[in-house]
């Protein structure tokens, strides 16, 4: 099939994020012209036509981020419903992968005696961790957050719809995110695409991050994208015949001098 | 239980659509004051902490529609994804209730082949209307669209979100829309809730309205809520237990003077 | 002329302030279809073309609103510019009737040496009010902040935009807000139409109230409109040869049992 | 006085214009961390504090622009003000430098005869190219249209400016752009920042490009910001004590291949 194919590409970091952007360079081999917008999350997409033949995608950036990990959220408390602010009630709802209504009375059983607000999220993403075995190629474009509670494995994106799965069915507004980490060097191939995903959860009066992957406070994340899962941000998303070849990402330290 | 109860109530017609406000009122009783806001989708909603013991809810509105029916989409074309203003991509996603990518090659097999545009969705709302059975009480919350198609039953709900997902398998931006049709008495019941759906479809270079379930183009839609499913868009959302207990829809006609 | 007239009306309390709706009523004497928007300001805005003949406009509204005064600014700090959200330097840049810029050195002559933060607005605050007289009718739709530095006379719209201005001139982001006062009934004359009108100052991360007029913190502001001016946030605006008779406004305190 | 300064800076290209980005590149030496965000108009903005030294900024990109010329508006009905949508009108009313309610009887008498829609602002361009002389450096800051009407004498600037004033006096939305232009080499001194700028007006259901400098269509226009008028859209904005060096702009036209 010869049809022209479009592509979303998502690689700019987001702006409102804590890192800082420096330098950053886009091109493509060939050039090719494209559209930018924000979509309904506020990410900030490129839109192209790929053209016949190979396309390199080229996106060089040095972001300056704080020395320090994500913040500490154990002591923040959880917003009563009411408090909420009303548009965050949209990361209350199930989405497609992450099935918040049908995990309802397992995120109760599971997690209805803890401490509400910090501790719960921390016991959500203790017991995600310890319990979803970490491997690559275990799941498709069609896996839900039950179908990972249920097989018990998955990849980072797999933990975070579970995790954001139970902190919905318990009120808490979550949100999954997508970035880059630092020294992490990884091919990525199509199935794996979403390769660095966390969530964010709403306690307090704020946004704080949760890890259910890795399950430590980290260093350095550059934030591309949010939004209710893995379907809204995508590395990038294709309308059409295109065939993927292979993506390599670096996400290196560069110490300030 | 005794704790107080969190609800989100859908009732104000949206500011954006083809009507326009001519009065309206609102009270409960007893006296409760309501926070407003717009959810992500620029719907109005009212919030409120429900007391204890019963609660009624008064809306009420006199509304001007045009005479004219809804527009005619036949000859709309279909646009290019790379010229679909980028954030209505949005809503060739799949969500939900709406399982596009399950429904994907179901779409192609019985759409591939209608003309693109106004009649390829025009083929999915005839073949909706023709092949599912409308019945009251035949889905529940955990209903998809998959289970409809499978099923062959279903309500307005569910042949909204069976006829959106065909749209967006086929690459054509589709939301939820959920409002008031005239001279209808509803008794509503807590299954039934969203009990007037139908959809807009993104053609050409603007949003037409498709009616699934009626088929036919008709006069004085008023149109209160929009999203990518019936979670977006519920007459009444409850956050704890309360019970509910009936309510009571009217849309009269009240012929200009 | 007979050529109609389209006004838009500004009445609905903000849903973004601390009072919270109870009842309201809307109606119009003939009834006449009315469009809802909301300004660039975020602002609810109503408009109507007025039929020929004497028009009547009804809004009636129960709100509940907080037992306490507007909070205390005076130990809020002074955010330096380079931490202020970048879209709200916006308020920092002169407008139409706030003219910071002309008003830029004589702010830094009379406050340059007061407290940064909640002191420093407090200190144009008290001066304002002490050298501005308070008197009717002394201003016109022309009226700037320059004229009513010179002229020292003014209505409340007047010390508004004069204290708004040093505070631009300062670098502190200030706002224009119009709204109801409990306890005052005010038969607004064409000329007054801007009747209770006070500031927004951001300070440390938020937006805090301060009145230059009354100078004092209130119990029960009822916001209608935000903006850079009194030209973003007038009750009522035409677009053509409309003739304004007269408006009542009451604004009563009506104790909750 | 040694207290860091702080600038925004507008030189990204808008991504809802005409054109489309094909590569860009931004550094600045020494490397200095930015934040970006969006103002109230959807201008992209970079902020930066300002080290001690010289400090040089460098962007690069590479625009495709459509080959055609701006579209010919001759042809386009003026809106009524009651079909103009809300937000819009935003831009009818008067701003800082648009002083259109002090050029109010000046615009009817004027251009009240003629043809309303395209054929009134393009008399209105053709006025003001033909009435005002272009000379740099005849404007400062303070420069308002009123001053540019009476002086006879301007930059493309207040060539806008004044534009803008008429129309918006005579109920037609208008707005401020600014931005880059092929085939130019400009050596920007302080008082010409906003050294290429024209306007954009609103006629039957979309916005319009007039440009009342040059007064004729051109092909190639690369849009960096809209506002207001030219307080929105500096190319540098500085909060402090900086000494502006120099800056040069290249916009030179790269034929595709």
């Amino acid at each position: 099939m010869s049809a022209p194919t479009t592509a979303t590409v998502q690689v700019r970091p987001r702006s409102d994020a804590r890192h800082q952007l420096v330098t950053e360079k886009w091109a493509t081999e060939p050039a090719v012209p494209i559209d930018e917008y924000s979509d309904i999350y506020g990410n900030p997409i490129k839109r192209l036509v790929m053209p016949a033949g190979p396309l390199f995608l080229t996106y060089d950036a040095v972001v300056a981020v704080p020395d320090e990990p994500d913040p500490d959220a154990l002591a923040a408390p959880q917003a009563p419903v009411d408090e909420i602010p009303g548009e965050i009630l949209h990361f209350t709802l199930p989405s497609r992968y992450c099935l918040s209504d049908q995990l309802m009375s397992t995120a109760w059983e599971l997690f209805g005696n803890t401490q509400p607000g910090g501790p719960r999220v921390q016991a959500i993403c203790d017991w995600v961790q310890g319990n979803i075995a970490f491997k690559y190629g275990t799941s498709n474009p069609m896996t839900t957050a039950v179908d990972v509670y249920q097989g018990r494995i998955g990849v980072c994106r797999d933990f975070a719809h579970l995790a954001i799965s139970f902190c919905r069915a318990l009120n808490i507004p979550a949100r999954y995110v997508f970035g880059y980490l630092p020294d992490i060097y990884v091919p990525v191939s199509p199935d794996a695409m979403d390769f660095a995903a966390w969530m964010e959860v709403w306690l307090g009066d704020r946004w704080w991050t949760f890890d259910p992957r890795n399950n430590q406070r980290r260093v350095g994340r550059v934030l591309i994208g949010r939004g209710r899962d893995a379907l809204d941000v995508a590395m990038m998303t294709t309308f059409g015949p295109a065939a993927f070849r292979s993506m390599v990402v670096w996400a290196d330290r560069a110490d300030a001098s």
